[in-house]
């Protein structure tokens, strides 16, 4: 087997960081050692078949993006980036593990969907990839289905209080899938958006002529995020099961998440880059249809109401646990274009599975996050949540060799120039960053190298995940 | 140097544990391995000077007590165990790092007290040790000391808003030690009891007739513990000095620390173990003068009140940062009878730096908190907080090698007949707990090895301490 | 026109109590008069056709009980007691004044269900009637109905979270009516309880054996009730419509309110006397059958939990507006029997309406609540909830004279064989209560006079009532 | 005696307004009459002495200002009202009782203060009058004489918590004084901020040389308003004083008070028309030394950080329970000029005892409280908190006949040319109000009438007050 020696870096983990070599054995980690160290460190760098000088640099562990959606069906297009093109750019921006959803919709079973979706990313992927299981139809098919899963590494479950007709489950459903979560001790993963509510504003708003993107956003008020999710933590709190929050973008749901927490509730958040930098105002009320790159659900919130900060800040309070991307990538032409006129059959979802770690650093350069911070809401934690620790989301021996070789004085342009994604925009466009993903190592293979690409479809495999591990 | 090679153990961090292998050269951690990897660890242990199995057990980063008062002076008597037998004690308990207090009083110089302490402490402990200067007197001379000790690697102040006349400073005295230390970057760390409301209580307390120890307790009702930590909290507002309030007991005194969390404030509590085992009524309620042993302020809280399991769960929560043992030892004979027929003049304090880890552990046993937060709260949390990491805190190249083989599967028995420090009684007497500390080693010299005393008087040094790491 | 003098007693307000002579001229209080005034009540007793010594008792507005459901219709039998017997039993307990829901039901036209039910209480009743709306199916019709009800002197409208396939309104439906309420502003009142949810847990405990009427509180769980609360506030605040949540029986629902209370909305609580006094464990809880007594929704709560105290402390802080009956007696034979072997087909519903004023008069004597805080939720605040103030709830000229005598020294013994109420068992069997209802004038006409009903069906008239008159 | 018939008015209470006349016989309401009754108020007018024509106006009890300190000594100098020319300003806008303090100080026996002030008040005053008693040296004496006062009539006794050396108690004095309080029922009145910290603030800001009035309020920051609020609420719960927590500026203050409300203790806030109109940037910014007109303690609050607007909120919620004025007038002339170049030696204190009522009413007017509201928190709630009701503060036979007749079509501008107070500059100076003081009356005494003063010095009477109606 090769080994890799990457020497001369600075690691960081979630409780600091310090200067060590790191030697790699094939896919996996062996060692961590102090630099100099006369004892066996001497001449791992001449003995090693690879070697990266780190020097300099941030060593991370790899990233680990706990919502992508590749190739997801949507209203008859598909999300743009396959599982080929969305892991190559993933592993662009330094993230070496995704964990997808397979789909069940209504009258499919569950097993079936999640082998397409086996097969989809079989071969693939540039990275290790996972998947969450959607429960789009909650029956006692379903209920079974979960545990069987459970056992096949698939061990969190997505439900929809969103979406009526196409994913949507009432609160009865929601409670059967919450009690077989508590008995399996999985983890039940919840679109917060009382979507029977939202329909309504939808359909007034288009009645009365309001079809702009913006008027996406308005018609997604944050009582409604609020509301969903304390509905979603009550009915956790009646069954047992812990609870994690997608994509939560209302400083309101992430208060009620946050006294959930403080009461010692195993309830979870997690929010998305584009709710810390992005807002109402200013993207999705673009002029024209331009606003239409921004709408994904939960919608882009009030700069205005302050929810940005206030999400920075409950990242830094620890009530926000992970970051995510929620790539879910159309393109502007064909597909966004479907809701020109009106806003509700536009795609949702915005792409930026390649940004996560270098827009997420920029919170350490402007002093919002911790060094540490970044690595643990981005890496760390995300691999615990999910059953993957220390497989993944740490630099230690036994570990994946999933690294990121990260030059804290790079800089980084994001555009559609630029990006490896399938997508004819960017969500950033021209926006430069402090710092660069220099180096991308996953299992052993360095995928990305100064700026190329050399890791190949199909090099990433599925993880079987454990139960989480990051329950109180 | 001496080669140490520990193996077959699981290493627990804050963020979770695995089999690992460490390997130390002289004091140093050099190198963590994959077990039974064949491209370092071959032969590690037939190269090795010395071997630890530790097959079947945790290895954890020695222990950091952060708060220790060794041969602390106190109304003519002095703490019972000096630097030589408290850090004894606390290596045998599993703790290598201990943080005591020099003393300033009024009319001495903040320098000259350090310096006593220095030399009180110079060639006596068995473990390392640092110091937090405790600051009686806060003038011009003293705010300029502060300064200057920072830079000595003394990095946190302890004030008292109790004890007026002897510790006590008032609201503008604190402001401007708070300046001070917001301008330094050095840590606030707080005695918060309203000690001018709290001494009319106990005058009035003696004054009719309840002088048993009992009302040691009532005589400092939450409130006012609550009320002086709102008030440091306010006061570290108005300042931007980070804040640690010690030996926090009260469930109120907590819920406002949790609030100024939640805001995102460096504030933070420690809380020690008998405020989590221990209680008003029982304790400080038993027969006779023997709630003289429990005298200790904060005092033990009322059971009934539910102090205990709300501490257990801000533990769990986050919202208490680090357990130390506010390690205060005094003898009944002689010392807590000073206070027969006035609960007043019993020499205030319990002596537990010797069951701090094994009491914590307990809580893992009983499923109060996990694993990696006991290793957080005793170990890891405390080096930072206080600026040692990661040469404390951490199984990792680089750091010390302070390390503890703990044995799940042992038990140990708490009383005066089998415990190390220098008392007459023991606050647990009897008290089993699950778990054993079989081996520990303080800067790669194993001082205690499964029931027996390796270590010598001098061993331990003294810790030159950063500005705390743990601030957001 | 008959002049009435009622002198010697004390007055109450929701302000305070002085003592006044009260001269009513036909139905209509004409003047308050301070006592021996020479001026002009100095013989007023001997002009007067009627006089009253109220000499030692208390003169108080006639109650106002905002909450009855005379001979309702429920699952194929009807609430026991019809308009005649519950308005005369009223009477008896000193309520000049109920407010009862006429209820529509899908396929029915609004405006047809209210003349139904104008019909069952024209001419029945001995005491003055409004009407409530229930909206069992929100559609356009009945949205355009509740802005035509509004000037026919209905102005509050209830929707159901609960009882689905019954009277339930899914969200986008409570979100139309409440739109509908904020245009008009007319008061949204709701049974906050997730149904949905509901009905999985009664589903299984009937289906695991837990068939007795205890498993009816336990079907129910707070966190429904929270969770129902939380939701209808948030839906309040999206559309600006004031919301009344009846019944509120858990603490958790209550601090909800309270906490939207402290915002500034316009969120109000009705709490009734058997969440106050009665419990889960006690009284659900009683063995055999005779659970079925108290089965209710929202149910009795548990009294380990604290609930009742708490409401008793929210009545104090003023965050519960008002105490009404939800009077909705079934008798046990043939009735309530219907359940045996399966709660869930037990009638709902507990019968008080007689027993309002003493029972919350018991919480003067008992300290709980002051004498003006009786008044105010009983009287004052619910006749200026629902738009009948200064006509109904206080005892000034130009208000109806309803008037109550109320014996502070008097005793009330509760139990079937003295009630008034057409039910064949007692929710408060065997209770005593100090004070007594000595007489009751409604409209100017003494209906109740020491142990004597002198009252007629037909007295009472229909009041059509403004909007709410206690809103912020 | 005098008889005097008011009538064609809407009579304006807390709970509510409606068209009433009122029967004045001598100095008390002796009768309210419906208008148009043919029983009782046929002839009224014709029979009475005096007629008042309230036709289309409000008539209000007189206004009751529970905060002035006419003449009181300051720094060698005296606050520019005497009680001769500052309750002949309360009367022409409205006010017909102020309670005034008396001052004990150091050295000085309480009664002999109280005494002073009987002296000073007696045959001044144009309204009625009563005293809070300060007490500004808390020790055996002055216990003994609050118990003692109580049952003179004065049952409210004021701490400062600020200006050290001055007024200010330590908590020790705090907490002694509470008990007793406690003991007697009397109501503990606080001064909250936290003047030992303040003090080091102002230095410091003197020293550097920023000693223009703005910063009086950056060395006053929220933080020490909020902490002595907090601090307060705490010794009062250790003692079970009810506390009145007086000119409440800062929203964090409302916040620990609602707080405390909420859990149903007995504490009040009390705030005055120049918080929730004035600001630091506006008024206490102006340009040179101007910002001295408005220098008082508490201070101004930023505009930015909201405070005006939440003060507007909590007085809707009920979380203030009363406006004074905190009426303490400074000429700019010798007084105010005093601080030119040290904003720390500018006399503090805002005159507007003249215009409460006024300013109130723009709030009906702009939409910030209700009718109802403006004359709970003006004029019934300060009698009931004082001691005061039904003798004050409600429009009822045997009340005091203290009426306002209050047009709301009329205009009052504010100024110094028109005002009353014995002020050089007025704190409000151009500003104009809907609405307008038509006819005072005072204990049946028209003091005010259309523009024209009638009253004379010595009116005005002491009351003696009951303790405290307001507590739950």
């Amino acid at each position: 087997m090769t080994t890799t020696f990457v020497h001369g870096g600075v690691v960081v983990s979630p409780t600091g960081s310090q200067p060590l070599d790191v030697l790699i054995d094939g896919e996996t980690i062996v060692a961590v050692l102090q630099p100099g160290s006369t004892l066996l460190g001497a001449d791992l760098a001449s003995s090693s078949d690879v070697v990266v000088d780190a020097t300099g640099k941030y060593v991370i562990p790899g990233g680990v993006d706990g919502h992508t959606h590749m190739e997801m069906p949507f209203g008859g297009t598909f999300a743009s980036d396959s599982f080929e093109t969305g892991t190559r750019a993933a592993a662009w921006g330094g993230t070496t593990t995704i964990v997808d959803f397979a789909i069940q919709n209504p009258g499919m079973r569950v097993q079936d969907t999640l082998a397409a979706w086996h097969d989809k990313a079989a071969g693939s992927c540039s990275i290790d990839y996972g998947f969450h299981q959607i429960i789009g139809d909650v029956d006692s098919d379903s209920l079974k289905a979960m545990s069987e899963l459970v056992s096949e590494g698939v061990t969190s479950f997505k439900l929809f209080m969103a979406y009526p007709g196409v994913f949507y489950s009432d609160d009865g459903k929601i409670l059967r899938a919450m009690q077989t979560a508590a008995e399996t001790g999985a983890l039940l993963m919840m679109h917060a958006e009382n979507g029977i509510a939202i329909d309504v504003l939808v359909e007034q708003s288009i009645a009365r002529g309001d079809t702009a993107p913006y008027f996406h956003g308005t018609s997604r008020p944050w009582q409604l995020e609020e509301e969903a999710t304390h509905r979603a933590i009550m009915l956790a709190d009646v069954t047992g099961a812990p609870l994690y929050v997608v994509h939560v973008s209302a400083k309101q749901a992430l208060e009620q998440i946050a006294t959930a927490r403080g009461k010692g509730r195993n309830v979870f958040a997690e929010t998305c880059p584009q709710y810390l930098y992005l807002s109402l105002e200013e993207q999705l009320g673009a002029p024209g249809f331009e606003g239409a790159k921004w709408v994904c659900s939960t919608p882009l919130r009030s700069r205005a109401e302050g929810h940005q900060d206030e999400l920075w800040r409950y990242l830094r309070t620890g009530d926000v646990s992970t970051v995510g991307t929620d790539h879910c990538p159309f393109c502007l032409k064909d597909q966004k274009e479907m809701g020109i006129g009106d806003f509700s059959k536009i795609p949702n979802g915005i792409g930026s599975v390649e940004h996560r770690m270098d827009l997420m650093y920029q919170g350490v350069v402007s002093g919002k996050i911790t060094l540490e911070k970044w690595v643990e809401v981005c890496c760390t934690t995300p691999a615990r949540m999910f059953g993957m620790y220390p497989r993944k989301g740490i630099v230690s021996p036994g570990a994946d060799a999933d690294l990121v070789i990260y030059d804290p004085n790079g800089r980084t342009t994001i555009g559609v120039e630029t990006h490896h994604m399938r997508m004819d925009y960017s969500a950033y466009e021209g926006m430069t960053v402090d710092g660069h993903v220099d180096t991308v190592i996953s299992r052993g293979t360095i995928v990305v190298d100064r700026g190329e690409y050399l890791g190949r479809a199909g090099h990433g495999q599925f993880v079987r995940r454990d139960l989480s591990q990051n329950l109180v």
